[in-house]
């Protein structure tokens, strides 16, 4: 049987079903020995409980989620981002974390300057990242599929991500997500390149389902879509990444009805019969 | 007031309220110059029928919808949407269309290999190449938005496109449609490198409404989304293309559903607002 130690689950996976301290028990009662929990999960439960949970349960942390979203329409609400961030580094650091993922976030309201938004973002990773830096908490940009570029993430493909690390020099990385890459055709390429330059920070997994019902809460278990996820695993491992598969589903009329433990026990099956090498 | 010479009508936009003479008709009287039939319509219609009506009124046909759905999952399958294309052709001919617009196609039913349809897509655009060069009919890739990549287009960014057309040669070109490649960090690169090849066909235009409801029907009219129309207008002009802006709205829950003329005033008045330079 295929050890679980390359496997993580993204908590929001179980968010509808349990609080954080469930979610942790019912991972430990299946093998499981990584997690990657939510901000709000994390503070609904105290900081210092949660990564007394942690530390007393072994757990490797793949990531917390999430810093970014930078932009913002005025100077104030840019400075608010900011601090925001730094106490989402803080965080990652008490738990610690592989990383502090950046969903950038996307056009301030009433804004169609897609090219502005991106500066912002631009702009606001690097006033945050020597705090990052002396903290020793990378950060991890998820290229966002590109159907969030206008409320969520404008940074949408792994090239654009990784021109901003290279942009903005070290402590940072990429987190590739399938569902927002799968279709990107040069995927390949870009995982290369990010993992020659030891970007790639983690691996998160789901599926693309054929119809997709909702653009944000409809993601798939792997294997009930389309995605070849032992193939873009290949890849990852070949440009030197070796960190667990990070299962992160938004479920709301599937996954999210369903008990938590079964979610968990499916996620594990999957694992093995359609993501590890 | 600004002429409509520059404005064309994709039919899709009034496909529920009119018939192809009713929309031709609503258009002219509207002192519409351009329109864009599907082949569905024409069909409907009958080809003769529809060619004579387009020359009745002297209306320019800025695109026929569409060729391609290349990938199948069997030979026999690949064949079939070969002898369809060339039928597009013909039928684009009849037309007098500008182009013959290429909507290519996803995953053939039960793969994941979207290398393999992308293959396929290329093989399928260079198999029926010589025969739309013979009949002097361009024929235009529109790369469709990464959200479609399972089901209608496993082309999805402009780059892509043109890097199908420059491995393929002449008498190739790329419909670039807002909806599809707003969100494109490479937007402006590739419609500048489009234009210097002589490689735009068409511009297609609608918005991308915050939040939208459905992957496939949920477009929004001009002016009532996020992308900024008149820049990237601006871009295609200076990259060359002068042609009309052809408004192509799928709309269930809204523009379907409303007055066939009053969609069409509708156009105009936003094609004069938000789109003309």
């Amino acid at each position: 049987m295929t050890s679980l130690d390359g496997l993580s689950i993204n908590l929001a996976t179980v968010r509808e079903q349990f609080t954080l301290a469930q979610a942790i028990d019912a991972c430990v009662r299946q093998g499981l020995r990584a997690v990657a929990p939510w901000r709000d999960q994390v503070q609904a439960a105290g900081l210092k409980e949660a990564a007394a949970m942690v530390r007393a349960n072994g757990l490797r942390v793949t990531g917390l989620c999430r810093g970014g979203m930078f932009p913002a329409a005025d100077a104030t609400g840019r400075a608010a981002a900011i601090e925001d961030n730094k106490r989402a580094i803080d965080e990652a650091c008490a738990l610690g974390a592989d990383c502090l993922v950046l969903v950038v976030g996307g056009l301030p309201k009433g804004s169609k300057d897609i090219a502005a938004a991106r500066q912002m973002v631009l702009d606001g990773i690097g006033t945050i990242l020597d705090y990052a830096r002396v903290n020793h908490m990378p950060l991890a940009i998820e290229p966002l599929h590109p159907m969030y570029a206008a409320d969520r993430a404008c940074i949408n493909t792994l090239e654009q991500a990784l021109d901003v690390c290279d942009a903005l020099g070290g402590g940072m990385g990429v987190a590739v997500d399938v569902y927002h890459v799968w279709w990107d055709p040069k995927l390949a390429q870009q995982i290369a390149r990010a993992g020659a330059a030891g970007q790639i920070l983690a691996h998160h997994i789901c599926d693309w389902l054929v119809p997709t019902r909702d653009l944000l809460l409809d993601r798939g278990m792997m294997g009930d879509g389309v995605i070849d996820l032992r193939a873009i695993r290949r890849m990852i491992e070949d440009a030197g990444f070796k960190g667990p598969q990070e299962v992160e589903i938004f479920s709301a009329e599937d996954w999210w009805k369903r008990p938590g433990d079964a979610v968990l026990a499916t996620c594990i099956e999957r694992y093995r019969s359609v993501c590890v090498l």
